[in-house]
């Protein structure tokens, strides 16, 4: 019954087919931040109704002086009014029979002031009595990129792409810098009725999200987060970034989302029960969330390096230390057969430093293709990584073109690249819009993605 | 004498008048990586001789069949034949004069048999009988973007920033992703007689350098190099990474350098004692870099966090955990002014989370300014860090702007930004570019690198 409710209760946060914005601003264009001019430019098909006693039309559409003049039915509302005036409101979209309400206002239990207190409490009080589902207060609402639909008057990046984000901030919320592959995304805020855990068991299912990424300061019902989690992570892997681990950060995460944050180490060691995989920070968290979705994931502990360069595949094996992955020796046959390209003198090993082996060839990148047919028809290997050093636009090219043909060729393969040098970044963020290549600019955190994809696959090996 | 010898006697690896390149392939144009193409790229003003019997002019340059045929005085030989033929060429050099030589060939230590062993032998007797300095072998040589200089085969970006780098690896010397502000390089390689102390002495009375940066792998004398490394470090900050922390990396590091990669905790606490800022990953080592080069050292633990976002601000306390700085409260008087800007509502603390200070207002550019002069005043706080969330072109153009101004109205504050986001990646990239400000993607490294230049005012008060 509780995940009936969450599935289809939950659904007009992420396909309204209707949406309400009470105290929508009139001021739309540059740096406005208008939640209504982003669901116009977002494409969103449904109905919108924007709610401001002060204007009778923004951008072209009809707007009403209160939600009570809005003649259809309501599917979501959004609440960006003053505080004082939420909880007026919460009771007026009650009483129209609207079921769900995103408060994205500020100042209820975040404040720690007694009026905080109190309104949160009014709110909470009209959402018991109508059986209303409240997201926040103090949240970016929700998204969805197969819905072309986002409440928050932050523009978010709408891609389509097979990963649910529950978090309790903006800046998350918002797309991290590398972050702009998030499909579905969920603000709780400062959590009045719809928990992390509510979320996950909507993530759990729906068909178009394949990895879920938690973002936690805290939350009030941690035993029942952990029981949904156990269930979830077993069909879908989640990852999470639990924050607030110094003592000043628990300060302010309390004044950031009202929440307890709790100790470190009993975190820790009750998510991964859970089956999650924790990180420590946002690039972990992209990092991870990346090797989940884009690979398969790493079942043997024995992992091939395959590099250019020497000194930088020697930060790769310092990025697995602490780690159950390991560089382990070649199998036999794959020696033997390195050794008749390779010259004379070369000591050969793992990482296989395949620089000498082609210097002397006329056709380089068809001496490159051999070296890593050899490497990768050795079982012994659950992974390899990549390392190469990127000089100009003309050999990112090339590189981009022989990594494309390597994962076409060996799909089962976990292939992830660490790709350094002068034009490395570009090369990288090409590969990243492509979508089809894992890579990375440091040869420590293309080991740290395979080792949590490791982790990952020991922990579940039913998945 | 022995600083006299390296400032002297190491000269012509940075700035030789004329070099001779011995093995100089006759191949030239794109993916050839010829060091005669590169040089006349860089604009190098020094006579060049190119060395190989088999030809007679490559690029327009008059090729000599053997060094004893070139007629004048040479500065720096620098040898890319077979291994084989390596000693005769440096007996060979050594008899024409030439006191400076560079070994890139690879195969002798690192190869780990006895013919390499031998080989090596051999070459340091010529060395030590004829006083030559011999670079390497298996190195990329060296490099100077001040004298448009650069020995490797491998095309280097020659900016002129007063960064030394000394190190062990290609990769590394190559302009690792977001390295290229490098302006002068040497790879030790395998050591011959050219090692980690010496280099460090070169630099140490080189006022174009103002920041040493080390990669090691390995080094035969760890005693002497401590011994100037306490030295240099009292005069300019010197950042490493000791790389081949994991055993297998160890081994990999002794074929890839022929280099004993000795215990790490041994090597953490020398480094530490003879005061280098020592970091863990490529990553650390460029953001270390680039806030001793960019920012004056931060002096005081209290730092101030102010943000847009104030999840992100929580993860880069995360990112403060196990340091010895912290967001300190702030003092009463900048409370005070601050209460008067924001809502009444709004707990006012280290981390700001201005958001709300600014939401109504009519010029948001202008209230933040305010904010900030505030804040900046505050001298309880030693540097201040900025999280933002940046949605688009003209919003990263807005705060470029704006930090531009901060910068230098406040020069003495170290001020770092972590800019998140959508538009996050291109904004850093940007400002990287400039120059001028200290951007990173993630909270956590901005607060990292705070951290690590307080740890470098720690360790040198007198700096």
């Amino acid at each position: 019954m509780e995940a009936f409710n969450n599935i289809e209760g939950l659904r007009p946060f992420f396909e309204p087919k209707s949406v309400a914005i009470i105290g929508l601003s009139r001021k739309t264009g540059k740096g406005q931040h208008n939640a209504l001019e982003n669901l116009l430019d977002y494409g969103y098909k449904g109905r919108i109704y924007p709610i401001n006693p002060n204007a009778t039309e923004i951008l072209g559409v009809k707007v009403y002086p209160s939600i009570k003049d809005v003649e259809g039915p309501v599917d979501l509302a959004v609440l960006v009014t003053p505080r004082s005036q939420v909880p007026m409101h919460v009771r007026n979209c009650a009483e129209k029979g609207i079921k769900c309400i995103t408060i994205v206002t500020q100042g209820f239990t975040d404040a720690g002031d007694a009026e905080g207190t109190n309104l949160f409490g009014e709110i909470l009080e009209t959402a018991d009595a109508h059986g209303c589902r409240i997201l926040g207060p103090n949240s970016f609402g929700s998204a969805n990129a197969f819905f072309k639909f986002g409440s928050s008057f932050a523009r978010v990046t709408m891609q389509p792409n097979p990963v649910g984000l529950i978090c309790q901030s903006g800046g998350l919320f918002n797309g991290l810098s590398e972050f702009s592959f998030v499909g579905k995304a969920i603000d709780v805020g400062n959590i009045c009725n719809i928990d992390f855990a509510d979320c996950l068991e909507y993530f759990e299912h729906d068909p178009e999200v394949k990895v879920i990424v938690l973002h936690i300061e805290g939350m009030p019902e941690v035993p029942r987060f952990l029981k949904v989690a156990s269930r979830v992570s077993r069909q879908k892997p989640i990852v999470a970034i639990k924050t607030g681990k110094s003592e000043q950060a628990a300060r302010a995460a309390q004044s950031h989302t009202g929440s307890l944050a709790g100790k470190n180490e009993i975190w820790d060691a009750a998510l991964k029960q859970a089956g999650i995989i924790t990180v420590n920070s946002l690039e972990e968290l992209v990092d991870t969330t990346r090797v989940l979705c884009m690979l398969p994931p790493v079942r043997k502990a024995d992992v091939c390096v395959v590099t250019f360069s020497g000194g930088t595949a020697i930060m790769a094996l310092d990025g697995l230390r602490d780690s159950s992955l390991q560089a382990g020796s070649l199998s036999p046959s794959t020696l033997s057969e390195l050794k008749k390209i390779a010259p004379p003198w070369l000591p050969i090993g793992n990482p296989v430093d395949y620089w000498p082996m082609v210097m002397g060839s006329d056709d380089r990148l068809k001496m490159t293709e051999d070296i890593f047919k050899i490497i990768l028809k050795d079982d012994k290997f659950g992974s390899l990584l990549f390392i190469q050093i990127i000089h100009d636009a003309a050999q990112s090219h090339e590189i981009i073109h022989f990594l494309n043909k390597l994962v076409s060729q060996y799909p089962d393969k976990p292939i992830v690249a660490a790709l350094v040098g002068p034009y490395g970044a570009e090369c990288v963020k090409e590969l990243q819009t492509e979508g089809r290549i894992l890579a990375f600019h440091a040869p420590e955190r293309a080991a740290q993605a395979l080792v949590r994809s490791f982790q990952y696959a020991q922990a579940h090996p039913e998945c």
